[in-house]
């Protein structure tokens, strides 16, 4: 991050600054001079999205650890932690209406601002989806913990996407923009795991080897990490616009074929 | 919109503006004076979002038909389509960085930009799972046409959804907080008919009335009009925000009990 001590900061001193209203030169484009307190406020930005980062896996984590060493009270903690997701997205969001009010942000600092509201919503819809699993873990553990359930196959989906969860983090940190595009091409493998997961989930239950009410519930689990997948490949797709400008081009590749199981 | 020709639009000619970068006097926090071009700018957006309202609901309303009336071509139809919105909603991105570089909006021209963007998230996503129901009503209905299925349970849940979307436009181009709160509220009946219809056709399955691989198509169709009802109750949220500059608070109402069904 480029951080001159320029006339803005001066002028922030006295609260008045001036600014050209036209479209921004050349110079303007890629760089923006700011203030040190600008600086910071975008530093303190990075960090809050990194700790709600943080907080999202803590709950995947968790949710896919219920599966293997279930424990009722686990749950109910995991699902109250969730507040605390909610509480930062929030925070995030004022900050963004703040910084954009206060510093009139331009160029990559306005994108690294814009994009921190939608990445925010994208960690705490994947909080969300991992209460869910976390939820769905309970009511078919607490009827059924002696059947003998294919939670391996959910644990591996789940792993995977947490790796994607970890990478696309340091890629937003990084401004790693190959690495971006490497987690989004990989969300093809949760897509694989995910139709072959539902495929013989549905299989198992048309011979009568699974219950229909246990196999919706893995199924919407199975579901529920694809869209965890997708939702971390959004970040991607906005480290790719913070760092360049553009959206990220090319069809992104996708092999979810659930809606097509006949 | 109040427009005054104010100093800014003298500014804009000479491509300067003064501007204050303290925190924004009482008499700036609910309204700014804008420059003419300003205000055709904000409209613009506002229209777009209108437009891509209307897209979402186009491609809803297609996929309910294909319940009750089936032709393939319809189908693809519709699934090309959904690039017409994943379009306008990438023009709504540009616009909303192109406004906040070029007008420096402030208070509730601001909060109208910002939340542009995620209402074009919302109603992009609304697309989607319309596009989905589509896919799935027409692998049901290639295998099988001939069998009496509850699709009317269904168009009841999207044809409510459809009128909550109707609505909420309506609540953003009226700036109408109230209405804001009522469509909010009115979720509930959404999420009560999602969770009873996931029941019933459980219990079809578990009865083998039902085959595995058709109830989890239907049971995703009626989760997918869910979440369809949580992205409109989203934008109802923004627009209590626009309004009032302050989230809605109070807990919402809730009653998608389908992942504790045991």
């Amino acid at each position: 991050m480029l951080v001159i001590i320029s006339r803005d900061d001066l002028a922030d001193r006295q609260g008045v600054v001036f600014m050209s209203q036209g479209r921004p030169d050349h110079s303007m484009q890629d760089s923006q001079h700011i203030s040190s307190a600008f600086a910071q406020d975008l530093s303190d930005l990075r960090m809050d999205l990194v700790r709600l980062s943080m907080l999202a896996t803590r709950q995947l984590s968790a949710s896919l650890r219920a599966m293997s060493d279930f424990q009722s009270g686990q749950i109910d903690q995991l699902i109250q932690q969730d507040a605390e997701l909610d509480k930062l997205q929030e925070l995030i969001d004022e900050k963004v209406i703040s910084i954009i009010t206060m510093r009139a942000p331009r160029a990559d600092n306005l994108r690294l601002v814009i994009t921190a509201a939608r990445i925010a919503s994208d960690l705490e819809r994947i909080g969300d989806y991992a209460r869910n699993i976390a939820k769905r873990t309970s009511a078919v553990m607490n009827d059924n913990a002696e059947i003998n359930l294919p939670w391996d196959r959910l644990i591996e989906i789940g792993t995977l996407v947490t790796g994607m969860i970890d990478d696309v983090v340091d890629a937003y940190q990084q401004g790693d923009i190959d690495a971006a595009q490497a987690i989004r091409n990989s969300d093809i493998h949760v897509d694989k795991l995910n139709t072959s997961f539902i495929q013989e989930t549905i299989d198992l239950m048309e011979s009568n080897k699974l219950s229909a009410i246990v196999g919706t519930h893995l199924i919407f689990m199975s579901k529920n990490l694809e869209r965890i997948g997708d939702y971390t490949t959004s970040i991607a797709e906005q480290v790719h616009f913070i760092v360049t400008g553009e959206a990220l081009g090319g069809t992104r590749p996708k092999a979810d074929k659930s809606s097509q199981i006949s």
